[in-house]
């Protein structure tokens, strides 16, 4: 085991799941975690997720590794806080959903930048917080790490461990390679699933959709706060994609005004050549 | 029981579901099948979807009930033949994803169109074809029917009866309004899991995408010709939702923009008043 000692910052589904899995793991390994509410921290103490609650952010410099699963805005406070307290030898991951402003965060920041090793499991539900935690959440999952040509080698194992340990696979990227692919993966199912929803707000169904409407519309459910954040975070790669998405549907447009079956058809999938 | 046989027209997913459905609840019901295409109704037959196979369309005409389940376009061929075939008191439903064009065959077309109840499981799946027929398809389902002013009762009766034995819960509306929801509810989420998948082929990624975007893509699968079809038979309605559509994300659009996170979480997701 490459370290002995883990900080959780930030108790939500997603910090609270690696604390679960690791627990349930049975590693001989000391995780503690740091919640900005103080309720959330005795919660995940009490359920089992930390062995331990540290007193204070300052004093989660400590770790060996920092897991920082905090919301995007509340990183840069983070690491300004580490960066007056941090030991040479800490390494820190985070778990954002967007990477390059979160490296940048940390270039700018740390004493140490070279030891931070950006991070994203693709993983996670439109539940949030502590009761979406889940122990087999990252089993199987990929694990986007953004290490760039600065990072120290060392840092970089100990994460991948990490996430191995966990279950998921890491799958090494440029952060704004990352950026650019989840725009499209992610933020534009999540503006779709919000747009969906409106729609249906201003012209309320009497029926309830079928599968299609549920899952299309499943992570309306998730956040809006979180995700304007997100969404504005990695605004150039979103306005892109759904410049793009809108192109797209104003042709399909077009071709139903047409009329014509085969052109739609062919538009809407047109034939894999063999 | 009020009828005792029951002829189902195409046995792909939502036909043979039927027959499954029927034979695993062991009613006294004589089940007979009929598709365009020969293998398909022995494979149906062999499978013990269907009791027997009919050796014609017309032939379909002795049942006291028949459940038309084949792709619309093949809808006002197959009334056409049952216009020369039918007995008077012959009760016909059909199962298409379309309300309003198809009673407006059914009326055009036979000879007794108030024993024609149109109908639409809220159920079914990307797969399509024989191989995806479930005996529990239907359970919980809700099962639109579209009576109108001059349909005759016991016709009515008749086909909620074959719903609920299929553990489906009829819902009576106008085809029109049916229409109009599910532009919204099923057409609008078709359109764009088939437009995410071609920004995707126009812009391949290493990353395969998490829940959200599996979720916003899994239609995709769906048959592009059924869906082209479907799209133009019901072209009016989707073209006001997919503009409305495009109006919301245009907006959203304005908003990434402008970079104000307030304003852009409050359109994501209004604050429901209490």
């Amino acid at each position: 085991m490459p370290f002995r000692s883990l900080a959780i910052v930030g108790l939500g589904g997603i910090g609270a799941s690696i604390g679960l899995s690791l627990k349930r793991r049975g590693l001989n390994l000391q995780v503690g975690g740091y919640d900005l509410l103080p309720q959330v921290s005795e919660l995940a103490q009490a359920q089992g997720v930390v062995d331990f609650v540290y007193p204070s952010l300052a004093a989660c410099a400590d770790a060996e590794l920092i897991v920082l699963a905090t919301p995007p805005h509340a990183l840069p406070q983070c690491l300004q806080e580490f960066a007056l307290h941090l030991k040479p030898e800490t390494v820190l991951t985070d778990v954002a959903s967007v990477k390059s402003p979160v490296l940048a965060w940390a270039q700018a920041i740390l004493p140490h930048p070279q030891r931070f090793v950006g991070g994203h499991p693709i993983a996670g539900t439109e539940r949030s917080g502590l009761p979406a935690a889940r122990a087999d959440l990252f089993e199987g999952a990929s694990w986007v790490l953004t290490p760039t040509a600065h990072t120290d080698p060392t840092a970089q194992q100990q994460v991948e461990w990490l996430v191995r340990s966990l279950g998921a696979t890491p799958i090494l990227m440029e952060a704004e390679q990352h950026d650019k692919e989840f725009a499209l993966l992610s933020f534009l199912p999540h503006c779709l699933a919000f747009s969906l929803k409106s729609l249906q707000r201003q012209h309320p169904t009497l029926l309830q959709g079928g599968s299609s409407w549920r899952d299309a519309t499943r992570v309306a459910e998730s956040d809006p706060a979180l995700w304007a954040e997100l969404l504005l975070l990695n605004r150039q790669f979103t306005a892109e994609h759904l410049t793009a998405l809108m192109a797209h549907l104003n042709r399909l447009l077009q071709l139903l005004e047409a009329g014509d079956a085969e052109s739609l058809q062919a538009f809407l999938k047109p034939r894999e050549r063999q």
